[in-house]
């Protein structure tokens, strides 16, 4: 193990959570806890700022505002889908990587740590790879985070637990509230949940289910091809059994010929382009038409869901938090080219610990839902899903509230001196 | 005042709020302490299962249940949206009104309490005639709800400030979440809250808004017809400025012809049906066709938020408790033909008390913003909206959680013998 002296970079990457702040406060307090760490940086909005010389001074900020942190949505440091793209665009993207390295040079980044996911993990891969190539000693550690909780080779994702808890009580909610209201030939409400590959957020919501007649009744995964005909029969049968149907359904719903059933272009808007609706209103029009006295309603939770801070997991929080702290302790080890994954020990009692894998079978792999935690017919999670999410929804954060409104935390976000020429 | 022995039913109507139910405890538990009130039922869903005998035993509820109303969302009496319309129907009026009568006559109902709106206040009002036109002593009280918050003559509606309450942290979140992504030509995301005829949501969510440049930064109100011009030339103007505009729309915008926005029948569905989808998507593409290069989102938070107990107001669940609290002492004290309002004495400290209002002044009245408490161009509430609603999202409600979700009430509802023939 050789002491590396220098500064820290940590930056944040692709769509933001509820918690994908913690990691940065986890890699921003463990680094202080270290020596050979000199100043910490922040990458503002990702590798986006960072090409623009775009850092802020993390070392600045309160300790206060560091811990408040844990329970603020959104990317504190700024996020962005920025990718080094050495296929499609291999010119700018060698451009783009040198820039990178000038800016790491010119603030003696030796540290660097990357909070993402897919594509996220991929770009750190390859800032960990020219590193190497240049001889330019740096440890470089990928922190997982996606609400979609499609990473591979780790448990599950940073992230994942809090939308699943914010989407399990809304569904309960929603539940109760239709639940209550009498119609004459029964209602049926649709919620549309993020997740356009995998099924993980809409499969999740099946924890608000703890009782056979309790909602949601119909859960659609983007991994089990839309079959219209099946789906309305059970539709037709909870109706009639329980006079009120709650359907959820994951955003990159496919059809039989593995279209997205929201891209449907034969919709047009008042301007004429393709309507891109949600695939939630779709399956309210076509419950509406197949089952035409049936009540029917929407609910998009969109961004709601992934910023819900207000009603986060504290399980999500502290595990993203030890993430942000762990890809620290493996750099200060000698580590680089890493993501920090959750490695799960038992379900019950729940035990999970941080553990090391390598960047390069992150990028290309993708977690999808296995076929067998799902009940035969396709329509809802069995109980191997369920053992699986539900430690992962447990415990509450206490977040401080101002004048009846949740306090989250701002950054001073004090600039680093920009000592480059700007980005041409 | 001359004490009157007999038994009490209450009922709920309408759409559901998350604090609905709070009124019913307070009505039950204000009960408990007279001596002249025998046994306390409850209508299941409102009048529409009275007229079917559908009463169920509220004493044999636990005391722990009742008090669990308080933080439980939806209608645990369980609602409808059935009117006596004397006006489009009136044989089946005239049927159903003596068939109430047989009910309270056959059940000894002598206190009378609907929890509702303005349809619930009107059939409140409609039962209080009744009883005096047959010389049946009964003393009807209503008790206001509303998410709307459009009835007249009460300072607010309970269920409003938890509306707002959760509506504006959401708001929040989303602003931090799609604020903290970066993009070439800057981002709108529009977030679509409830209210047909009135902006108390949409106008409420403002309290998310604690300096200039925080979201939202547009709110369109149904009473103020929808200007396209005025509005584009404001999203233009904060996205140049701030990069991200969020904007916050009430269902029932309407356009320059006074017509809903959301109502527009030139788009289909994928069945020929006319597309009633929501004012959200709407305005959603609309910056999108205008502003070709801003990339735009929508959320359509829908039932969502008027059941989300597990962010209600504090203020909100006292005042409705106390609202059934009210209509009792009313009753017991020979009132009839009133509702229960709300009368505020001060904005800071802010301080309000029940109060009683005919219930003729209530079913034809609506209570909308004024325009002055809008800003002059009418894309944001000004200081008066804002020191309106303030005081009525103070305080949380401690929900209890088990195994990481809310623990929501279901009541025993043991039903009441039926002596009556059934419903012809």
């Amino acid at each position: 193990m050789s002491e590396l002296n220098g500064n820290l970079l940590v930056a944040q990457s692709g769509g933001p959570t509820a918690v994908i702040n913690a990691s940065v406060a986890g890699v921003i307090q463990q680094a202080g806890r270290n020596e050979c760490i000199e100043e910490i940086y922040g990458g503002v909005n990702g590798i986006w700022g960072i090409l623009r010389e775009e850092l802020i001074d993390l070392n600045d900020e309160k300790a206060r505002s560091i811990e408040g942190l844990k329970h603020t949505p959104a990317a504190a440091l700024g996020t962005c889908r920025y990718k080094l793209d050495f296929k499609e665009k291999p010119e700018q993207a060698e451009k783009d990587m040198a820039r990178l390295f000038d800016v790491f040079m010119a603030h003696n980044i030796r540290y660097f740590f990357y909070v993402g996911g897919n594509d996220s993990q991929d770009t750190a891969h390859k800032i960990h790879l020219e590193a190497l190539k240049r001889s330019f000693e740096m440890r470089v550690v990928g922190v997982p985070k996606t609400i979609d909780n499609d990473l591979p080779h780790t448990d599950h994702c940073p992230g994942y637990g809090s939308v699943v808890k914010y989407a399990a009580a809304t569904v309960m909610e929603i539940a109760a509230d239709v639940g209550s209201m009498v119609t004459e030939h029964g209602s049926c409400c649709v919620i549309e949940v993020m997740g356009r590959d995998a099924g993980w957020i809409a499969g999740g919501t099946v924890l608000a289910k703890r009782a056979a007649h309790e909602a949601p009744h119909i859960i659609l995964t983007p991994e089990i091809l839309f079959n219209e005909a099946v789906f309305i029969a059970r539709v037709k049968e909870v109706v009639s059994t329980l006079q009120c149907c709650v359907v959820v359904v994951g955003e990159g719903l496919k059809n039989e010929k593995g279209v997205e059933v929201a891209a449907d272009h034969t919709r047009l808007d008042p301007f004429g382009h393709p309507v891109l609706s949600g695939v939630g209103e779709f399956i309210e029009s076509l419950v509406g038409d197949r089952l035409s006295k049936v009540k029917t309603r929407s609910v998009k939770l969109g961004y709601a869901q992934r910023a819900a801070s207000h009603f986060a997991s504290l399980t999500d929080v502290n595990e993203s938090a030890a993430c942000g702290e762990a890809a620290v302790r493996a750099a200060i080890e000698d580590k680089s080219g890493v993501m920090v994954k959750l490695v799960r020990l038992s379900d019950n009692p729940y035990k999970c610990v941080p553990d090391l894998h390598p960047l390069e079978d992150i990028a290309n792999g993708e977690h999808k839902v296995p076929r067998d935690w799902m009940t035969e017919d396709g329509l809802l999670p069995n109980q191997k899903f369920i053992s699986y999410a539900r430690p992962l929804i447990q415990g509450e954060v206490k977040v401080p509230i101002e004048d009846g409104l949740p306090k989250y935390v701002a950054l001073n976000r004090t600039k680093v001196e920009k000592v480059l020429a700007p980005l041409s």
